[in-house]
């Protein structure tokens, strides 16, 4: 028979089983954070009609679409979280209550060139919380204190939660008649840490703002301190411009409640230069940093948005969500050190016979065990007893329980300690106790 | 804007939050079975090159798949969790312990034609445990314990797992001399529960077996009783076929061990009729009815292959392993009526502030409990009271705390179980000791 080399796609994540169990430790302490605040799960298909999935798309996106026909369907794979939300909530929005809270965590698709720490198939863990009509400014404060205890329970080190209102950047704008060069400007106030303070001096020259204009951006741009300060500055720059000051207002609250929903001041910060995008978001943003691996990026981004689902509802569903692109954070973690790859056992006990004719002994001893809430493997291969205790090394199984001809006279088990290397015996009767 | 009508493609099964806790309870109960047998979690992409993943298909598998091209990639959706594996294998021989033991719960795709109770995207999850050159009988029988275990566990009432091994009736054909009509004898056994005996006759002779061996298949395929009572029987045909006897020897060595591991005997049966496909499975098979619900068909089938992956590798991998098919019994679970689909909530309390002026207070008190360990949502939304209170009902969450004027001055909250409609008051500082 021909062999065919088994290569997988590349741009597709596939672990070892330790570092699989690495990745699921890390989505399931997301999804424990998520449930824990109230977001309910929902899951979508991972193929949509390209209609419904591409009413909104174009350009970059709609060149990454893996589409295909099947029959008289023309389908897409989904490219994101958020789409297939809108078309869920609207199909779904007589049967749901709001506001209405989800999380989903799945695999998307993007058709991108292959390159390193680029992936086609990655899992997002998302949520969103959507209102009907209205949705409460709390609502952004969650997020924020969602992100916050995300990070805490992971442990990855200190980290900073970015927090913005894209109303004031649009409201100065707005002010200064710049709002015709909204997006451009934007843009490069956007890029202001990548490229520095002159580089966007110049753009803006470029692009024509005036003196007066570009002194009040980078006065602006260059605010920074406390919460308490930042909105102090923001209040004493004197725009009159009403987007402006609802966007100070909302920052202002959303950052005051964040004292009481337990965020430390030392995890988050007012950062006037990110916008995130250009469209989708409306009021608040955020982007979440690493303090000691500033290159990895935003580890989490989100923000809040006037309409979820226009292309699919005349009902107006504002709402606000985060996002976190696992497979790539999982990836980057791991490049830095961060994750530690080995000593993680899913499997808390071994259990050896010595000889074949010990495994009825053993069946029975794995069962007692399982019973008390472990998870158990019986090694039942015909293999030399140091193999199989090499087996337990190798897949880092904590204990290890040998049953030979004395254990099986003598009505006990051998529990071996596989890191300390003690040993004891424990009677069939006590395997109960000692497990519990 | 135009409005695009939000719809999913048929096929595919997209549950409201409650139906969705339903079926990841029923997917975590799977997960937590499997892995207290030390099956360990992998991931593949769904996302395969068509060269890989098609090297053993043809026929009907080819016509369901969804292939599509993208950029100079020839790709399709994964049809099942076996023939990945085997890749995964494979590729990863050299990195992994055996017997390999591994669990996967992901979606599949299949281009079938839309009808109900048909899904074009569907869960399976599966377990299997692979050997290099060798693997222990043991296995077959741990995999009818880990079936015993999962349907104990989800509790829809009482099952049988009905066990064989093909070797039996592959011996038993070959000293009939009906090797060459292996295929279509072994259809025609299989579908004696279905037609009936007579038909079975009249469908042998059209084959143009003779009356001896009519009457042979006969009594082998009218053997029922106890696992001891079967293997007498078979052993009292006096078959010389040496397939035949390996069979019977590992058929009572199979069941001999469910009693070790603790599978009543009420719950499997021999029945040899059930052969499971023709080429992929070599020894033991295995297929699980529900009793008052045989109309179901079986819900978790499997068995033994004599080499995983010959497309992939020269090494021989002999394994065992079992499937559900999730979403489809899902779907026949709840048609049945065995799925309760209300009264569950992932959310466990529901903070409600009377006015906005007590929302900091429930932030804080939110907060209290959550640390608790308990699933918390804060209510923020300026609604009427009594629609905060609607939307715990509606969405079962058993208890919510209120705060309001009188609790904020005395610095205490009422309790309401949604339930029994009774309220209590607890202090600000006897919050976390209450909902320990």
């Amino acid at each position: 028979m021909e062999i065919i080399e088994p290569k997988s796609l590349s741009g597709t994540m596939e672990l070892l089983p330790g570092d699989q169990m690495l990745f699921d430790e890390i989505k399931n302490k997301i999804e424990k954070v998520y449930k824990s605040f109230g977001f309910l799960p929902i899951d979508t298909p991972a193929i949509e009609r390209s209609d419904v999935l591409l009413a909104k798309a174009g350009g970059e996106t709609e060149k990454q679409i893996y589409r295909f026909n099947k029959g008289d369907n023309d389908l897409s794979l989904r490219f994101d979280l958020t789409v297939p939300l809108a078309k869920y909530v609207a199909a779904n929005i007589n049967y749901l209550e709001f506001p209405f809270k989800r999380y989903q965590i799945a695999k998307v698709y993007r058709g991108e060139k292959a390159q390193k720490g680029r992936y086609r198939e990655f899992y997002q863990a998302d949520i969103d919380i959507i209102g009907k009509g209205e949705l409460s400014l709390y609502n952004d404060s969650e997020c924020v204190s969602v992100i916050y205890n995300i990070f805490k329970e992971l442990n990855f080190g200190p980290f900073v939660i970015n927090i913005n209102n894209r109303k004031i950047v649009s409201g100065l704008l707005a002010e200064l008649g710049l709002e015709d060069k909204k997006m451009e400007v934007m843009r490069i106030l956007d890029k202001k840490d990548k490229i520095g303070e002159e580089a966007v001096t110049e753009l803006l020259e470029e692009l024509g703002v005036n003196k007066t204009s570009i002194k009040m951006l980078k006065n602006f741009a260059g605010i920074k301190g406390s919460l308490k300060e930042v909105v102090e500055k923001l209040v004493s720059l004197k725009i009159k411009n009403s987007l402006y000051k609802e966007g100070v207002g909302e920052l202002a609250l959303v950052g005051s409640r964040l004292f009481e929903l337990g965020v430390p001041e030392e995890n988050f910060k007012v950062n006037l230069s990110i916008v995130r995008g250009l469209d989708y978001y409306t009021g608040t943003v955020f982007e979440t940093f690493l303090t000691y691996y500033p290159n990895i990026g935003s580890v989490c981004s989100g923000g809040r948005y006037d309409n979820l689902a226009g292309y699919y509802t005349k009902e107006k569903l504002p709402g606000v969500g985060i996002s976190i692109g696992l497979t790539r954070l999982f990836y980057q973690l791991r490049e830095a050190n961060l994750i530690k790859t080995d000593k993680l056992s899913l499997i808390d006990v071994l259990v050896l016979p010595f000889e074949e004719k010990f495994l009825p002994i053993a069946c029975m001893v794995g069962k007692t065990i399982r019973e008390q809430g472990l998870n158990v493997q019986v090694f039942a291969e015909d293999k030399k007893f140091k193999n199989k205790l090499a087996y337990a090394d190798k897949l880092n199984i904590p204990y290890v329980v040998i049953i030979g001809e004395d254990e099986a006279k003598g009505k006990y088990v051998t529990i071996k300690n596989m890191k300390t290397h003690e040993q004891q015996n424990v009677g069939f009767k006590d395997l109960s106790k000692f497990f519990k």
